[in-house]
């Protein structure tokens, strides 16, 4: 691995970032969605990694009943308090956010980090919120050649602040639990995010319950699962003291009052028990997609893959995602992912026909571009 | 008036700002809402000022609709030109916020002011926001001798940040639209909000079409009128340098798909219509409850009132808010607001009939506590 330190905005109090801050190379404010956005109805979403045919009727209409009490200003506390029974805690060490996009800000703002660290390649809203916070992000470039796996020595002592994600977005790498929390330090803050952890079978390697973890904080999406993308709901897991600094960040009424009734009704045992049906599909059916890219000699897949998206290397990856396009598929570029480069895209899993499809396509686009 | 700097935490970049920060005497996080939380539901609610019988139900039916998109992540670029529409402004004067909280959060971290002035009273979330993004703040605080109306001198020449409401929570004081656009300086960020504006027959003295008045920062609302509190819906109008400022400090996805679709539902002629009609119901209303309050020769009205709400003053508040409590009636204790003291009540409007209870109730109150 390598590692790289960015030059952020010096932290200066508040202050509107300006755009000549960007590093050179990779929008970090680029993501899936834009790639289906204003698209042809007819495109078939491989960008997104948010589970097909969700949300599921009963957990729309849960959400449609709570509209009747829109007048009031949302109360979190009974969706707090599900969140924390669902993974053993106490309420205090649960805070609801509008989707884990909002915990990141809240972190860059309220963890007073003097050398934050960002393990590459991941989601890149992480280090764009530390940036436009004020602070100089050093970057931890995880490689190719180890599998895109974390080396005990990779993060650099001084780094008071570290953010992983586990799952990673996008090389779909399950790092250890053991691992991760072997990066916890006296004085350091260590978030791990768990945004696709729910479609891990067993939730294994997930530090959720993991109270004992000095300076953990843990991150986690009801959206990809459960299919509320548009709703804005996640939560952050941490030490009470954190939550509290969290939360003085927070805007008044952060989380709606249909995204708190939507937390509460996801973490049912009866939803557990059925996302957990979904992480056992999500693995056949990402195992079936493995199988068939294997099929493709010029494309590598990446893995073990653990999330529900693979990441693969070919040669002429853009003019092939263009290629795709024309053909019904919208697919996430790689290379707006620091680490990553030209010839990396992320594909979501699918059911088989929708994977065997594309396939077919792929295996054209490639024929085409390689020609 | 007079006015008095309250020391903030030090702007020394990011951090978690601390508990005893806060200026003794008044908890500008106290809101409305937490008077009627876990309350008796026979409580009549006259401490929140969301309109009753709110979200009307093509509303809801609209808001319902869009949860069939749930799965796909927020877009909100119909409702952003839907705005932009309804105030005959570009699209780039608009940025939509989960609420107008979340705009006063943006604004505190975004516009880079050395002396941030509010005028007080007023809603305590713009104050609050600014001292937890590092900003000592000073306020200038209103006399209830002058009708708490502006003076043309009371906001000193180096504020380079002023925060005003228009019409005023708590006061319901309606300052003129040249007065404001007055207070308008070059270098200076004028940020007037409205989130009580469209509850004004005819919106006379807003600001929001007012696109000549340089660095005029206008936050406007949907809650209230239209009962979303529980949704996040509110938006900002300002130029287009300043939109961009505050668009880099929000988080990614910041308003939901359902509160997008509630924007736009909001802004089409025939809703503009019906919340011109509830306006006038409102004012017609609000005459009647002053009515009722001019018998009870212990209580003053501050007026003229413009809001949805009264300001009054009556002595044995705090014991009178309790009697009340008992007595079936929720009502806004006043001496959270810098400014006001113990003696202070606020009372939203509602129909005759609730009005002519209510009245009954307080005179009993008073006749009790004062006896």
């Amino acid at each position: 691995m390598s590692a790289d330190a960015s030059a952020g905005r010096p932290a200066h109090g508040p202050a509107a970032p300006s755009a000549e801050d960007e590093p050179a190379g990779f929008d970090l404010r680029h993501h899936g969605d834009a790639e289906v956005r204003g698209a042809d109805a007819a495109l078939t979403d491989l960008a997104v990694n948010v589970r097909t045919g969700t949300p599921p009727d009963w957990l729309k209409a849960r959400i449609a009943a709570s509209l009747d009490g829109l007048a009031a200003y949302p109360d979190g506390r009974a969706a707090r308090d599900a969140v924390a029974v669902r993974h053993g805690l106490p309420a205090r060490r649960v805070l609801l956010t509008a989707g884990a996009a909002e915990a990141f800000v809240l972190l860059a703002r309220a963890i007073p980090a003097r050398c934050p660290v960002v393990v590459h390649p991941q989601f890149t809203e992480p280090e764009a919120a530390l940036r436009d916070a004020g602070h100089t992000v050093r970057r931890v470039v995880l490689e190719e050649r180890d599998g895109f796996r974390l080396a005990p020595d990779a993060v650099p002592d001084e780094a008071d602040l570290v953010v992983i994600g586990n799952p990673t977005n996008p090389t779909s790498v399950l790092h250890p639990a053991d691992t991760l929390a072997g990066l916890a330090r006296p004085g350091r803050t260590l978030v791990v995010d768990e945004a696709f952890m729910d479609a891990v079978p067993g939730e294994r390697e997930s530090l959720a319950d993991r109270a004992d973890v000095p300076g953990l904080v843990v991150l986690r999406s009801l959206t990809k699962t459960w299919g509320l993308a548009g709703l804005r709901i996640g939560y952050v897991l941490a030490e009470p003291d954190t939550i509290t600094a969290l939360e003085r960040v927070q805007p008044l009424w952060p989380v709606s009052s249909p995204a708190l009734a939507a937390a509460e009704a996801c973490c049912t045992p009866s939803a557990l028990a059925e996302a957990a049906r979904a992480a056992e599909r999500t693995a056949a059916d990402r195992a079936h997609l493995a199988e068939r890219l294997a099929e493709l000699t010029e494309v590598r897949v990446c893995g073990p893959a653990a999330g529900p998206f693979v990441l693969i290397r070919l040669p002429g990856a853009a003019a092939i995602r263009t290629r795709l396009r024309d053909l019904g598929f919208a697919v996430r570029r790689g290379d707006t992912f620091p680490g990553l480069g030209p010839d990396w895209l992320r594909l979501a899993v699918r059911d088989r026909a929708t994977t065997d499809r594309f396939v077919i396509a792929l295996a054209k686009a490639l024929a085409e571009v390689t020609a």
